[in-house]
């Protein structure tokens, strides 16, 4: 037996796999080493009624993800660390409730709680006007792009969960997004992980369905909070460049790698990073916990991903005290200025891009350590070019 | 026995019908000719969810109804001949996640997938600043009116079967088009179909429950794709003017009358037409498929509906290959152009208009060429007046 | 025993009571002298799918309340006296289908159909754009507030019934106004009636979980309509000053405490008023039946509520003739205008701010009479200060 499929939702046929749960004993396979599940039932009450939520438990590592939420991973534990950040937010709201525009553009952040929110597909970044002209500079048309594009608030329409070899679980979701007389973009995302591991990976692939050209931009807002992140938390990566994204960034450079515990009315940093990627083309961003004991690293194809954004956002434990790594196709500016600058994927009809991802909790020191020595060992492949001012390449004027 | 009649949704009562199945058996009717029923389900998961779902069968002819956008028609069969249009948006969406506001206004379009889909009540057309002036002609109001009005996501709140004489079946939905010091607006729409044949048609009545004046403009957004639509197919319309909308629908003025096949980056061509009216105030538009062995008449109430435009959207397949009939009571500019045409509807407190619309399917060379014949005979009452060039009465300038 | 307490929602623990009745025997209380009841159910298709419906009956007195509206109060009956207003708005409307932009900022209005509704947290008032100001006067941000704020669209995550005493109802609910870098507030709202009498409490608590100082606003939408309000019903209540809104205000100067019956084409008529407290803080407000045979008494606490809005809007029965009584914050204006006035409140990060009500309704003309002359006892403190003429710190230029 090589694989064991199950249908969750399949809005094209009807189906709705109402509270069900997948298991060894569901799915005829004999028992494994460890205790899995897959659970697929529905929110209610509160902004969170009617999210679709999966819990997916691999015997050691649980992962709530939100089909509704446009594939986003709510929160996940590894044995007893749990990978999260307390949100302002509280509980996943459904998307209906989302108005994008609010507040100049930023009523995405209504909604955003996540421990990996995607930001894209058409685009990401700053919200902000967007002109696009034709090839002789002339104003097509103006459109204007609220914070971080419509993914996360979009809901999956197909979801399905495989069993491969008796070993690993995937979890599939299909999300559409299209418009009449615009993109016509659909995502079909595998979030995998093998039972009793400490890992899983994400396998997003975005097609372009439609009849002509199609841009795409693409950000992973993974975040961490507590106990992940505290005060003397480190951050490591082998990278060929570091940015500060503005000023208030540029004038934390000096500990750009190192975070304080929350603190009242701190101003978010960010840091734009070209990452050096290994002979399998993977990038390496490793946070550490400040007693050192645990880390977790993240692993991503830098042939589709080739920027890291480092947002250190040590707010008041109650403001959402927290740190975003973000490996992107382009950096989360508005997307005139990314399309100038030449980071805007274009997707011709039936072209697609695949983006990989993958996350690993370690909870030794050793191991820590051990991942800590990794990012050095890449780095010696050249000197990282700090810079110390905003740079024209990567922040807007 | 004159009539059965079934709720499904009243929500004044508190009464909701789920999963339920309107037969002969239920209904206690004797058995008819052709085995009808009417079932009434929620869709579930991914955009759709929540939608309310009536399928409608009248044993030959089956039709596919959402109270939940506006008492819109998704898709038809009629035989073997389905009667729909691919696009982009491949599954019904939920009225709560449209942002009618976003790019500019045209947010209507990320919901946009129905057979009929009504645009009214209180305006349709292009989006843009409505300024509303008093009779001195002061500025009283400035409003931005996005695409297409608000009726196609509004969810009707009483929705009931009715079968009448054994023979025929009709559905009924109220949906309240209202606010606070705004328009008070109520549309009663029933589609009604008899046992057994391959027509349907649609009975709308809306009343002004305000205690002032109240504008209206209604657009029925008819909406056809393959197999009715291919390269060859052609279009029948008796009419005392064709005018191009735009430079673009002028310049195909000499094949606005015929289909391309799906063409990459083709550009919408529309034409609005003042349509000839039989006896019985019915004007008539025919499109006939590719190898004419099957046809669609839409015969409407030109009392109430005087207009027709004719969309012409032959885009790549996969873009929302597409031909749009659309009889109105005003043609889908901006309601303040509009209402300087003196097309705008006014209705008085308690006052109501109807509007009228039957669809015919035949499946036979014959019938199709009859339906062309009935077009010519109509069109002999006058010649038709072809403008070469936008008119300044239909188009603003 | 002194308690007893039974979850509806609670979101955090994925608790959600469906269709239950909570009542002396599911309590295992000894019956009352009335037979009360509390009832939660969910409202099923049209605008108030999925909202969640709670029916509080003390035996005597009737509340249905919206916990997906803000803990909204919908409509109330006390004995044969139905409290409510008949607005244009039929049935309560589930906020994902509101966008508060709309219209130029008053889509708010598409939902507003409670008895009592609430304004608020973060600002209330009419729509426009408060600009935010540094200690040294430069603009820090500027953000467009629709009418009226969030609150009234954000569903309860946590609703529990309290039963005290065998004696006295309860019904609690949590509702977070929220977002990533915006405010932090939490209304905890508790609405408390004694089994068998003709009363209702409203006791709020608005508290800062954020990290910096939050700026609260809050008014109390109290609205009656029909049969209490009509043509002779009577206002009354004890103010330091009196204040018309505006022009059209001040020229109903003279009638400003009286009502019309439903007249059509009324323009509405608003009054700013300061009340005057009694020992226990309370304000009041009164409104007569026009019969004089039954009356409604709103007490405030109006060292949190210093203001009481009277907004006489009788128009047409079908366009929502209505009376509102809105004990508030501050005042109903742009919150950049209440801010430069003082009135806007100021949270501290874990500060909270108590409001307090009570309504009343009495149906002898002796008791109505009673309550008018607690009115004029409590006038004899001070001469009010009636203003002919908008004043220039209550309204903006």
């Amino acid at each position: 037996m090589t694989s064991v499929r199950t249908a969750l939702i399949d809005v094209a046929s009807g189906y709705y796999a109402e509270d069900s749960v997948i298991d060894a004993t569901s799915t005829g396979l004999a028992p494994a080493s460890h205790s899995w599940s897959v659970s697929f039932t529905r929110m209610h009450g509160g902004p969170s009624d009617g999210i679709d939520l999966v819990r997916l438990n691999n015997g050691h590592l649980q992962l709530s993800l939100l089909p509704t939420r446009g594939m986003g991973i709510w929160k996940a534990e590894s044995g007893d660390l749990p990978l999260k950040w307390d949100s302002p937010v509280l509980h996943p709201v459904h998307p209906s409730l989302i108005d994008q525009s609010r507040r100049g553009g930023i009523g995405w952040l209504d909604g955003f709680s996540e421990l990996v929110c995607r930001c894209g597909l058409s685009w990401h970044g700053a919200p902000g006007t967007d002109t696009i002209r034709d090839e002789l500079g002339n104003v097509i048309s103006e459109q204007f792009l609220p914070l971080h594009g419509r993914i996360a608030n979009l809901p999956a329409h197909e979801v399905y969960v495989e069993i491969r070899n008796q070993r690993s679980i995937e979890l599939t979701g299909v999300v559409d997004e299209v418009s009449v007389f615009g993109e016509r973009l659909r995502l079909t995302s595998t979030i995998s992980t093998e039972i009793g591991s400490s890992e899983f990976s994400i396998h997003d692939s975005v097609i372009n369905l439609g009849g002509t050209r199609a841009e795409v931009e693409m950000l992973y807002h993974c975040n961490f909070g507590t106990p992940l992140l505290g005060e003397g938390s480190t951050f490591h990566t082998a990278a060929n460049r570091v940015t500060p994204r503005d000023k208030q960034a540029a004038d934390g450079m000096s500990t750009w790698d190192t975070f304080l515990g929350p603190t009242r009315g701190y101003a978010e940093q960010v840091y734009f990073i070209a990452p050096i990627h290994d002979e399998l083309n993977r990038g390496l961003a490793v946070l550490t916990s400040p007693d050192s004991q645990s880390a977790l690293a993240l692993r991503f194809d830098t042939s589709t991903l080739p920027w890291l954004t480092l947002w250190k956002n040590t707010q008041a434990a109650t403001d959402g005290y927290c740190c975003g790594l973000e490996p992107s196709s382009s950096l989360p500016n508005n997307r005139s200025f990314e399309r100038e600058q030449g980071r805007v994927v274009n997707l011709q009809p039936d072209e697609s891009i695949d983006f990989r991802l993958q996350f690993e909790i370690v909870t030794s020191q050793k191991q820590a350590e051990s991942l800590a020595e990794e990012v050095l060992v890449l780095q010696q492949q050249t000197q990282s070019r700090m810079d110390s001012a905003p740079a024209a390449d990567l922040s807007p004027a």
